[in-house]
């Protein structure tokens, strides 16, 4: 089976700068995650809020990045992710993110989510119907 | 030939809490580099001011980290840091952060990390020095 | 004489949410300084940037900001900014944040903003060309 | 009626300098926050997650910080909070942060708290008993 994958455009915040005129390297954590609820609203039809609604959140289990070239103050940026696995034990999502004027690669990997129980926090089975929403 | 570990202690900041009541993944990154500066400057005698003085900068070129249990408010915890290959190339900086009150680990992994010039932004070779200040 | 206001529009990231569900308070400092970085790129006609390659930075001297209701997770909001006060001392902006869906304000305020060398970190006067750029 | 005022120490974190090599202006913020939740705790004998316990939360209605000199990579600091006023409606704290290696003034000012129900996001009356604890 394989999944789609989806793209997220954002820009560089003035915040995301650090000591050496680049984007922080755990900031770019966070634009994976910003494109990943960005596309878990728009293209799956079951968004974060959701999910907490229900008393469940994801969260990174294992994370790999491999930073290839920083973005800097200003930059837009496209953030591509797609699922790699997902089963009842939680999900796979590798990501890329594109510096737009260059086209070329800021830094790529991947992400392993579980999903958790937010009143006990710990992992939970992910659900048929979520696996479903989430197979396209 | 193998190397030496250092320990940092720290205590999570409430800024550093997200919507689910944990530290926030990405600031885990934060805290192995604020352990690692603490330490460059403690125990190997070359602080990253004087790196910077030099004209350097050290960056992160892939990051590796398994998350096993979350840190949440007010908790204190240890970051444990060393060196695992060092060359010419970069170094290899493992870690394991541990929740102070309970012993247990919140998170263990590594940093494959690159000596930049800070002018250019391109990837220098570590010096001899250099290699002499961290081989400890 | 009265000076120009601009719009920038924004959206929360999902890392600016703090342990309360909402945006976490000194991230609305955040989004005046992306709205203001983008407003002396594309209005101004000397960006940030500009100053810095000619060895100047903007540092806030004084901040005040009224929060009148949160912005949470997924929101878009405008930022809305002008300079009040222009002169060779430096700057006072006004700015508020408007939550998009409903109209209403998150919070507004205003910086008094000084002029400084990156070079010895020290106040510097405005330049009569700068004043000029920013009299619109 | 007066009030006591507490100090707590910290310590400049890497990921808090910005591109100007100075703590970014929003982390004061962030540090008198860290100072607070540390003083609820340890002289108040009410900490913040007692009052999240009892479903209330502690936010900022009003902020006004005036900054002098910055901190930059590595510094140690001290943070002095005290109550100004308190009632019912909610409380004034003032506070400075001062450089500890020059004893000189960072920034200071004061943040207005309101406190709310985290249920509904809405203003609660501080309570009697809240008052007391607070009142020291």
């Amino acid at each position: 089976m394989s999944f789609s994958k989806f793209k997220s455009e954002f820009r560089v915040r003035p915040d995301d700068i650090d000591m050496f005129q680049h984007v922080h390297n755990s900031k770019y954590f966070d634009y994976v995650l910003a494109a990943r609820y960005e596309q878990m609203e728009r293209f799956y039809g079951m968004p974060m809020e959701e999910f907490m609604k229900q008393g469940y959140g994801w969260v990174v289990k294992t994370a790999y990045v491999d930073y290839k070239r920083p973005l800097t103050m200003g930059d837009e940026f496209i953030v591509e992710t797609g699922v790699e696995t997902l089963n009842e034990k939680g999900c796979r999502v590798k990501f890329s993110i594109t510096i737009k004027k260059t086209g070329k690669t800021a830094c790529d990997g991947w992400f392993d989510y579980a999903l958790i129980s937010l009143e006990t926090g710990r992992s939970m089975l992910v659900t048929a119907e979520m696996i479903a929403k989430y197979s396209i």
